[in-house]
């Protein structure tokens, strides 16, 4: 990479890395192992909605692009959530994980019981990508650069402080980080060659900075309706 | 199938049947055999963008389901095009095409031959399938339904006509019969399920309809140029 795309790719970690949620007090609480079985249980309803979004933004994003060999690259992220059968995937992996936390798996499947916050959260994602550019919905997804630290952190905070989660509920979790380092690489090195002036690299940052908000407010809308609204 | 859904699926065919682009004009000279390689070569030249849209507005589809079963099922549809590397896949395959009637491969992946009506209608469709609903949009794709019939045509008609064209240059026709049967089985089966009243049966005859006057203003666009405009 040139010095200019060096510095671009400094700056994207650094504005990123000091909104990344895993600063969210809800985070904080749940890897410090002081949330009850019930917040964790609402947080695997309500992220369970994010997950579902997943595979339609990345179709979306696919649907952008005129170049083959881009989609090529892209289309995998939705065959990761959504499998090759209904055994596997993503979204079949998070099924597990909320067997693993005794929740009801078709009372997460109807999304019935995810907080109205979390859904504009989650459908404002949706909306920015099918929106925006294709280098904008792009850069968005760069919070995947922080995904492999935040989850080796989350499986070590659940190993040692949630023991009752039976251990291949966290396969998701484990899943994602080799698959995170792998998806950002490609993510960067596309935002990196194609945000060729100021003006983009600028619109590259914004896209990043949303999607914190995006994963911010989810958790706002969790810790506001379980743990502020819970206490005595 | 229900004795409603067995008159649904009768009328769509018959609806889409008297409206598909095997008749056209353009296509009755094509399979008459009374093209010139030049108007042969307009035509790879022009449908090439029809082709590069499929991609397209096949992701479109899989973003709009919230059936992780259904986007497994259509997503073969992006890759059947796409392919898993560059050397195959329908796309790579109409670049064979090309290269069998003469035409430059780069000056038709540049899509800068092609005719403002082609790129109006082929965009007409992505635009129909962004806005509409996944019902609608999986109806408007049932013109698979034809699509064994006039590929048999053509490669019968191509074989004994046109013999200056290289045999491999047929390749994508015939790939496409059989994976046309299995899409618009596919298709079929979705559109039936799902159409469970009047209105929606409704809507989806109105898809297909929509979807034959796209591909027959394609030639309309093509015939005007190269055959109505080229005679003396």
């Amino acid at each position: 990479m040139t010095a200019d795309a060096d510095h671009f790719v400094d700056r994207l970690r650094r504005e990123g890395a000091s909104r990344y949620h895993n600063e969210h007090p809800f985070h904080v609480l749940m890897h410090e192992g002081r949330l009850t079985k019930e917040q964790l249980r609402q947080w695997v309803i309500n992220r369970y909605y994010y997950q579902t979004r997943i595979p339609i933004k990345d179709a979306l994003i696919v649907a952008k692009s005129e170049d083959p060999a881009f989609r090529r690259m892209w289309i995998h992220r939705v065959q990761d959530h959504d499998g090759t059968d209904e055994s596997e995937g993503g979204i079949a992996l998070w099924w597990q994980l909320a067997d693993a936390v005794g929740v009801d798996r078709s009372e997460l499947i109807s999304c019935q019981r995810v907080l109205p916050g979390v859904r504009f959260a989650c459908d404002a994602y949706v909306n920015f990508v099918r929106d925006a550019s294709l280098l904008e919905a792009v850069a968005s997804s760069l919070t995947e650069f922080f995904v492999p630290g935040i989850l080796q952190q989350r499986i070590a905070a659940w190993e040692k402080h949630y023991p009752w989660v039976r251990q291949e509920g966290l396969s998701y979790f484990r899943s994602r980080v080799s698959r995170a380092q792998r998806d950002s690489t490609q993510a960067i090195r596309f935002v990196t060659t194609n945000a060729h002036s100021a003006e983009l690299q600028d619109l590259c940052v914004a896209a990043l900075i949303r999607k914190t908000d995006i994963l911010w407010c989810l958790l706002d809308a969790i810790h506001l309706k379980y743990v502020w609204n819970a206490e005595p």
